[in-house]
């Protein structure tokens, strides 16, 4: 049995709110043994943008990432939200190191390929994509790396990349050398059985069982590429994904998915 | 004799000059050996803080670092400036590693104590600052660490530091594993024997040359600060420092700084 690796995923939300923020990252320090931070990009960046007056460019209703987005993103993300959360870490005693996908060449992207839509500096990434022998000797040192959603093509371009997705990769590609438990935290407690009552939280749910409440209707529309997401890791892998409260990771409660 | 290890500073100048920048990367690429890199900030933020409306803080003339201008600074140095730099050095084949002083806790500074003036959150380095051991680690992997001016507290505040103080600084710590060589890299070929003849490249001053040109007033004085700092790195062990263009690292004209 390998080494548990413990891969955490916070979105926007939570880091739109600094006390919220210094809740998660309190509980997060109390997790022991190897762990890794993924965080999204949270309001912030949108709210320069507004101030800056660049416009959103915006085709058939979704976001490109044109340059001078890219560049308050990677601002906001790689700078002011990576930098934050990694002194706040310190804090607390986690010898937290941040890192872009372009730091040590850590996530290796591609630019989208044009189809219909021109998304701009999107990168995607595959299962070559993570460096995961320096994330390992980052580990192995006693570091916790907190990764931004920036990543980079290796010619010198970065390029925003989905923090969902490169959570899962790096959950994926390091299932080669630990038993990697990813955990997607939100500001639910779990997969609600009952959107309307936050109680209602199914403590495990298999891929079998995925299907048939998908089939019924069950799991709210906003999961389903989340969960299809997850069930995917597991399938390449991954030993567990854990949806639950960012605020209360150290308590029970919460929705294991399984293989079986 | 230790391993050589070559810490090179560049400041504003070349930072906002993207072609300029591209220049020194692929020249510093070129460097072989360990090597890490300091880089201050551009005239970016100064840009970001007016578009945004910020008014400078100054006390006595000096510029303060309030919260809003340290948001935007480390925007900036440890964002856009580190990230695009780290980017571009990963384009020509060196596995950079961006850094600020928070990120593996490698540079932790004590927040200047205020007399009669309150910078704001500038941080101040001591002895104790660089955790020599993780940069060591970083180096022995193949990294090259690129550090901006942003620091920490350890008890999760960032400051904003001096990049030259952060350039000796480093360059004294590792002085005892490595034979450091410090670069500072500018606009100009060296320290001038003619300020106004840019050929006039003095090619070596050891501390009493220095002592003799000060005092004879030969050395301009904007350089007096950047040389007594840099003759008090020589004498804490740093083995030579060195001025030089930032264009031109790998030609052989430059000012060598040195004991005797």
């Amino acid at each position: 049995m390998s080494e548990v690796l413990k891969i955490f995923k916070i979105g926007g939300g939570i880091i739109d709110d600094i006390t919220q923020l210094g809740q998660f990252l309190a509980e997060l320090a109390q997790v022991s043994g190897r762990k890794i931070l993924v965080h999204g990009g949270g309001k912030g960046a949108n709210q320069m943008l507004q101030r800056l007056g660049i416009e959103p460019q915006m085709v058939e209703g979704r976001r490109i990432t044109d340059a001078a987005t890219l560049d308050i993103v990677t601002m906001f993300y790689a700078g002011k939200t990576n930098k934050q959360i990694v002194a706040l870490l310190q804090a607390e005693e986690v010898n937290a190191l941040g890192l872009s996908g372009a730091d040590g060449n850590v996530i290796q992207a591609t630019r989208r390929p044009v189809r219909t839509i021109d998304y701009g500096f999107v990168g995607d990434l595959n299962e070559h994509s993570v460096n995961t022998k320096l994330l390992e000797q980052l580990l192995e040192t006693g570091l916790t790396p907190v990764l931004c959603a920036i990543t980079h093509d290796g010619h010198g371009q970065l390029l925003n990349t989905n923090a969902d997705t490169i959570a899962s990769s790096l959950a994926r590609a390091l299932a080669g050398s630990y038993t990697v438990e990813l955990h997607f935290c939100f500001e639910k407690d779990g997969v609600l059985a009952d959107i309307n009552d936050e109680a209602s939280v199914i403590p495990q749910i298999t891929a079998d069982q995925y299907q048939q409440l998908k089939s019924e209707g069950v799991i709210a529309a906003g999961m389903v590429p989340k969960l299809d997401n997850a069930f995917a890791a597991l399938e390449a892998g991954v030993e567990r994904v854990v949806i639950e409260n960012a605020l209360r990771i150290n308590e029970p409660v919460k929705t294991i998915l399984c293989r079986s």
